[in-house]
């Protein structure tokens, strides 16, 4: 369960996609910046502590958020076309064991499009750096995303679940 | 900053509400659960963690909710009629210092109506116990509850603040 836990944490860093769209096999098919994300649906939230041990480079919040779309599929566990998966990354701030949230480390996106994103299971993915809306984070790439996602999916490349 | 912090994550357990109507003065003015408060706005969360002074009674997660009126609220400081705020508690587990959700410890509910909850400054407040819509928690008491929010309030007796 611990290994697990730390697989599923650890698998929302590190992940890919087929970057490129079966129509326009040469140019990259880019995923666009979740505007307006932290007004959708809060599905779960976790925390990487003090003491773990990529504390210094994932410590903090983890919120995870889905448009209306990605919201029926984690009732359904099957994501409509459209599906869109935000993980906002904050730092914490530790006050006496009480953690609060800081300031923002990035923004993780998957969309799903079963065309576009064909020869990643139908999702694209991208990291967005800090509070930018344009700058990439330059790892993990797009391909990595997919790559662990694909390796750790038990339902769908969508590894995080609702409480229902 | 740190005394300050934990003032305000304690404030979200003890508080109180003038717990009569004025038109009715000598009827409970009962505040009703919040249905569906999960697919409301996320404010924001924080965390009690292990090491918290508190943690065997208060530690987890505290993720807050607001309905649309509280949203304008949280973006203006202005909460209109009919704002509801929850916070909702949840346990934590522990994975190496990688912290996930766990059961549900309360729900802790603010409502605005100015002329039903006139003695407790428009808000009425309550808390019910684990995931039950009905069964409320013994303490804080509404009464306990606006006490405590009243003597930390600073612009209102929201004590939240919406990361913009």
């Amino acid at each position: 369960m611990k290994l697990a836990t730390v697989s599923l944490l650890v698998a929302l860093v590190v992940s890919a996609v087929a970057w490129q769209s079966p129509s326009t096999p040469t140019q990259a098919a880019a995923v666009a910046y979740p505007e307006g994300f932290r007004n959708w649906g809060h599905v779960k939230s976790a925390v990487i502590g003090p003491t773990h041990k990529s504390f210094a480079i994932n410590g903090g919040f983890q919120h995870i958020y889905a448009n209306s779309q990605g919201m029926i599929g984690y009732r359904t566990r099957a994501f409509p076309e459209g599906s869109v998966v935000v993980v906002e990354w904050l730092e914490m701030q530790d006050h006496g064991g009480a953690f609060v949230e800081g300031p923002r480390r990035q923004v993780d996106v998957m969309v799903k499009d079963s065309l576009r994103y064909a020869k990643s299971g139908g999702w694209g993915f991208q990291r967005f750096a800090k509070d930018s809306k344009t700058e990439l984070a330059a790892t993990p790439t797009p391909q990595q995303c997919f790559a662990c996602h694909e390796k750790l999916k038990k339902d769908g490349l969508i590894l995080s679940a609702y409480r229902q």
